[in-house]
C-alpha cells in the first residue's frame, strides 16, 4: 500500500507566521501524498471581538452558536485555510483547500443536546469521511488541507475538533493507503520531565501505554491523547507522531517526538 | 467533445436566500458536467461594516486594501462559498468550493499601478486558468464552485471580478469541452424596449450585433457585456446564454433568455 501521511496542526503554529512558514516549508518537503488539517487559533478570537461577538461559556465549555458559526466558517475556511493554500501554493505543493462540506468529505451529526446545548458542533462516526473523495484528489495529485468545518448532509455547517478530524480522516483512509497520523503540539513529544524537551520518549508501542500510566510518564492531559492515538492505531493507523512543528523534517531521518506504533 | 456548462451568479441571487435556494434546485438539475462561480453580494459590504472597516474609492473606483482583502476572502471564500456547496450537497450535487488558489486554478497578476492603485485586484490573462485542475475535479464527478478570489502564485491572494473569472474559465475550458457559458443578472435576456420584460431577444448572432447596436437595441451598459460575450465565442466557447436566475430550468427548453452564438 501507499504510504499517506496526515498532518495536524493548531493554533501554535497558524498564530506565528515565522512558525508557519517554516512549518509548511517542512511540509512541502515531506514525500509522497499527504493531508494537512489545521485548527483555528487566535485569529477567530479575535475576529469576533471585532465584530462585537462574545465568546459564549456553559460550564466552561465553548459554544458554537449561530453568529459563532458564521465567524468560524469565515476565519477557518475563508482567511486561514486559503493563506495557507496560497502559501503552499508558492512552495510548489498543488494544495486544496477544503472543508468537510467540499466534496462531501466530512459528514458529521449535530451533537445532541443533553445537559449542555453546544450548539453548531458535529460529532463524527466511522461513516464520516469519503475516502472516496479523498483518494480521487490524492491521485490527481492534489494536496487537500483541511480545515475544522464539517457538514451534515442537510445543508448545515458544523463546527467540529480538527484533532477528531484528523484521527477520523486517518482510520478511514487505512482502508486503502499506509497511513502515518502527525499530531503537531507545543512540546517536543511525550516526555519523562515535562519540563525537560531533552526527555522525549521515542517509541511507545501498544503494550507499553500501561506500564508507562502506571509509572507516571504518562499523566494528565497526555492520558486521553494517547488513548486516542492508539485507537486510531488499532483501527489500522500505521503509526501516530506527537511533537513539535519545528521539527517535523526529522520525521524522516526517524527522530521526531514520540512515535506510537501497534 | 463532452458538453460543459459555466454558470455565474452575482449579488442578485446571493443576497437573497429564496433566490439562491431556487437558483440551487435548478443548477442541481442541469445535467452534465458544469460550474458554478459566484461574486459576493451585500454581506461583504456588511461585514466590513461590521468591522469597522470603510469602502475605499478613489475615483469612484472600488479599492481592495490589506483590510478588505481579509474580508472578502472571509466573506466570499468561507461564508458564501461553503454555504452553498453545502447546499448543493444537500441537493445531491457533489460541489467543491475552490478559489483560484485552490489547485492553482485561476493564477492572476495585481494590477499594475497606473493613474489608480486598485489594492490588492488580479488580472487574469489566457494562461491563468489550470485546464489540468478543473478537468480533474470534473472528471473525478466534482461539481466546482469558484468564488471571486484568485492568487499571484506567490503567496498573495487577490480579489478578481466574477465575469472576467467567468469568461476565462469558460475560454480555457473550451480545449476539452463544449463550453457553455451563462450570466444571470437582474434582466431576463436582451431586452428590445428595457422596461418591457416581454422583449427578450431569443438569439444574437455574432454579425446581428453591429445591426443591433446600430438601430439602438443593444445600448449602455449592455455594449461591454455583448462585446465580453462575443469575444469568449470568438475564443472557442460555443455559446454564451444572459439572463434572469429563475428562469435556469429554461435552458434545456431552449427559451433561458437571450443565447449569444457565433
Amino acid at each position: 500500500m501507499q504510504k499517506l501521511t496526515i498532518i495536524k496542526i493548531g493554533g501554535n503554529v497558524i498564530d506565528n507566521s515565522e512558525n508557519l512558514y517554516r512549518f509548511l516549508e517542512d511540509f512541502t518537503s515531506l514525500e509522497g501524498p499527504k493531508i494537512l488539517i489545521h485548527g483555528g487559533g487566535k485569529i477567530a478570537t479575535e475576529t469576533s471581538a471585532s465584530l462585537g461577538i462574545e465568546a459564549k461559556m456553559v460550564d466552561g465549555r465553548r459554544i458554537t452558536d449561530i453568529e459563532t458559526l458564521r465567524v468560524v466558517t469565515m476565519v477557518y475556511a475563508g482567511l486561514i485555510n486559503k493563506n495557507i493554500v496560497a502559501q503552499l501554493q508558492a512552495k510548489g505543493a498543488n494544495a486544496i483547500g477544503l472543508t468537510g462540506a467540499d466534496g462531501n468529505i466530512i459528514k458529521a451529526k449535530k451533537r445532541p443536546v443533553k445537559e449542555i446545548d453546544y450548539g453548531f458542533v458535529g460529532d463524527l462516526d466511522e461513516n464520516s469521511v469519503s475516502v472516496t473523495s479523498l483518494a480521487h484528489l490524492l491521485q490527481a495529485g492534489f494536496v487537500p488541507v483541511l480545515c475544522a468545518i464539517t457538514h451534515d448532509g442537510e445543508t448545515q455547517l458544523l463546527n467540529t475538533n480538527a484533532d477528531t478530524i484528523a484521527s477520523a480522516v486517518a482510520v478511514a483512509m487505512s482502508a486503502q493507503y499506509e497511513t502515518h497520523l502527525v499530531y503537531c503540539f507545543e512540546k517536543k513529544g511525550v516526555l519523562k520531565d515535562v519540563n525537560d524537551d531533552a526527555t522525549v520518549v521515542r517509541e511507545i508501542r501498544s503494550v507499553d501505554f500501561e506500564p508507562l500510566k502506571a509509572d507516571g510518564t504518562v499523566a494528565g492531559g497526555m492520558i486521553p491523547k494517547l488513548h486516542n492515538a492508539f485507537e486510531a492505531i488499532n483501527k489500522g493507523v500505521t503509526s501516530v507522531y506527537i511533537g513539535k512543528a519545528d521539527e517535523l523534517n526529522e520525521i524522516a531521518l526517524g527522530t521526531f517526538g514520540t512515535k506510537l506504533s501497534p
